[in-house]
C-alpha cells in the first residue's frame, strides 16, 4: 500500500491497532466501539515486517483517516519510537514505529502509545471507568501491568513508565520475578510465573492436573480455570496466592494515591471471570481502612480495550 | 485579640503555623524562608483553646496579612474543616479550624491544609525538591507519612488522603499497625511502633540499652541514634528493618508512579542523619531496574517545612 492509499475510502475513519507479541488486531472504532475488525499473527521478520502487516490490515479495513497503535514497550517522545520491547523478535533496539507507519500509510501522523496505557485510556473513556477522573487499571495476563488516570489525565511518568504495578514488591526476598528482582507481584500473579511455579511443583512431585491440561502448549488462563473448577490443589494454591499478591499491590496503591476505582482486566481476569475479580475486591477491602469508598470492578472492553484506546489516542492528537 | 487586630502591623506578612500534637510553631515566612518564629505547647482544652493559642502566636509575631495552618488529620472542603485527627484532645469530631481562626484573627481567609501535604509543598517550592515537578516526600517520625507532587501539582486524592505510604503493606500478615491492619510500613518504621517492639524484645529478655536510654520518657529518635552508635543489637535490628520497610515502600511507589525524586524528612530521618537516608537510598536502588535515574535525598527544611508550607498555602489562595 503506497502513500495516499490509506486516505482512499477511509478518510473519515479512525483505526486502532493492538500490536501484541503473537497477534495484531486492527479495528475501525466509532464512538468508543468497534465496528469492524481484522487480525493476523505478528510476523517475525522484525519491525519493518510488523509495520507492513499493520499497513495491510488498515488497507483490508478500507483505509484510515486517523491511525493509532498500542504497542508493548515504552514509547519515547512524541514521534512514536518504541524502546524496550524485548518480547518482540528484532525489537531489541529502538524502533521508529511511528515513522515506519507514516511512510507506509501516507498519513501525516500516526499515534503510538504503550499498550497498557491505551487500554487504560479506553476503559476510562468507554469502559468500566467511564466518567471517572481517578482510576487504576490492572491487567492480569502473561505479566501484570497497570495504567493510571489521575485528575482526569493519563499519567505518563518521568520516563513514560507509570503503572508498573507488577513490579511492586509483594514478598521482600521472595520469588524471583522475570525482571530479575525479587518478590514482585508479577512473580506471583503473572500467568508465565504461575506456569513456571506449577511446573516446578509438578516436577517435585505435587499432584496437579495443570501440566496434563496444558498438553504440549503453554499453560493458558483457561487451563487454570479448568483445574480450579475440579478443585486441583496446586491450581487453587497458585490462584489464592495470585489473588493475595494483586490485592496487596492494589491496597498499597490505593493508600498511596487515595483512589476510589480500580478496574481489573487482562486475559487471566477475563478467563477466571467476575468471581475472581470479586475475590480480589474482597481481599483489597480487608486491607483498607473501614468506610473506604473504593470500588474494584472487572474491565468491560475485554480484547477490544487495546484497539479502542489506540483509536482514542489517534483522535486525541 | 479581636477582629482587625491581625491586620495591625502585619498586613503584608505571611504567617505559617505548624500545629502539632505537642507543640505549635508559628513563623513569619518570606520567600520560602523563616524570618521570625514563636512556639508554645499545644493546649489541651480542645479546638477553641488551640485556635486561641494560634491567634496569640500570630499576635506575638506582630500580626499577619495572610495566615496558613498545617494540621494533623484530613482537611475537608475549602473551608478548613479538620476531620479525623484523633491524636489531639477534643478533636474527635470535625473541627471548623478555618472558621475559628477567621473569627479570631479578623482575616477574611485562613488557609488550612494537612501537615504532611504542606510540608511536601514546602520541600518542592523551597527545599530539596525545588524546581522539580514530580516528587514523593516521606516523613519518618512518630508514624510514617507522605505527600505527592505529580506533574507540578500536589495530589489531594479522592478523599484528601493521598500519600499514606505508612499504610502500604511491607509484610502481608505481619506486625499489627497502629491503624489496626497488618504488616504496614509504619508498623516497622514508625518511631512509636519501633519503641513498642523494642520494649517487647526487652521484656522478653533481649539485652538492649534502648529502654535505659529512654528513662521515664518516650523512646525518642535521639535514643535510637545513641543506641545505634554503641552497636546495640536490638536498635541495629530495628533500624535495619525500618530501612528495609521504607525502601520497599518507596521502590513500589516509584514502580507505580515512575518518579525520579524522593525526599526523606521527619524527626527520625533528621536525628539518624544523612547516612541513614543514604542507606535507604541504596536499598531502594537495589530494588529498581538497572539504569533508574531515581534520586533519594534528605529533606532540607527540617522543622521549618511545616510553617513554610503553611505560608505557601496561604499565598497560593
Amino acid at each position: 500500500m503506497g502513500p495516499g492509499r490509506a486516505r482512499g475510502g477511509g478518510h473519515l475513519r479512525t483505526v486502532g491497532v493492538d500490536l501484541g507479541g503473537t497477534k495484531i488486531l486492527a479495528a475501525v472504532v466509532e464512538g468508543g466501539r468497534v465496528t469492524e475488525a481484522r487480525k493476523r499473527p505478528t510476523p517475525e521478520g522484525g519491525p519493518e515486517a510488523v509495520a507492513a502487516a499493520i499497513v495491510d490490515l488498515v488497507d483490508d479495513l478500507g483505509g484510515a483517516g486517523r491511525l493509532g497503535v498500542g504497542t508493548p514497550g515504552r514509547v519515547a517522545g512524541t514521534d512514536g519510537v518504541v524502546v524496550g520491547s524485548p518480547n518482540m523478535a528484532g525489537w531489541d533496539r529502538p524502533v521508529p514505529l511511528g515513522e515506519l507507519l507514516r511512510v507506509g500509510t501516507g498519513l501525516e501522523r500516526v499515534a503510538v502509545g504503550n499498550d497498557v496505557n491505551v487500554a487504560t485510556l479506553a476503559e476510562q473513556a468507554a469502559g468500566a471507568g467511564r466518567g471517572r477522573s481517578d482510576l487504576l487499571c490492572v491487567f492480569l495476563g502473561t505479566g501484570v501491568g497497570g495504567g493510571l488516570v489521575l485528575d482526569g489525565r493519563l499519567r505518563a511518568g518521568v520516563h513514560g513508565l507509570t503503572g508498573e504495578i507488577g513490579h511492586t514488591t509483594f514478598r521482600p526476598g521472595g520469588r524471583r520475578c522475570g525482571c530479575g528482582l525479587d518478590g514482585h507481584t508479577e512473580a506471583y500473579a503473572g500467568r508465565v510465573a504461575m506456569e513456571a511455579e506449577a511446573r516446578r511443583r509438578h516436577a517435585s512431585g505435587e499432584p496437579t492436573a495443570l501440566v496434563d491440561l496444558a498438553g504440549d502448549g503453554r499453560m493458558k488462563s483457561g487451563v487454570f480455570a479448568k483445574a480450579l473448577a475440579v478443585g486441583d490443589a496446586v491450581a487453587t494454591a497458585l490462584v489464592d496466592e495470585a489473588v493475595e499478591a494483586v490485592a496487596v499491590a492494589i491496597a498499597s496503591a490505593v493508600m498511596l494515591l487515595d483512589l476510589d476505582l480500580v478496574v481489573i482486566g487482562g486475559g487471566v481476569a477475563d478467563k477466571l471471570g467476575p468471581a475472581f475479580v470479586g475475590r480480589i475486591a474482597d481481599e483489597v477491602r480487608s486491607r483498607l481502612f473501614p468506610g473506604s469508598s473504593l470500588e474494584v470492578v472487572p474491565a468491560s472492553l475485554g480484547d477490544h480495550a487495546g484497539v479502542v484506546g489506540a483509536a482514542l489516542l489517534a483522535e486525541a492528537g
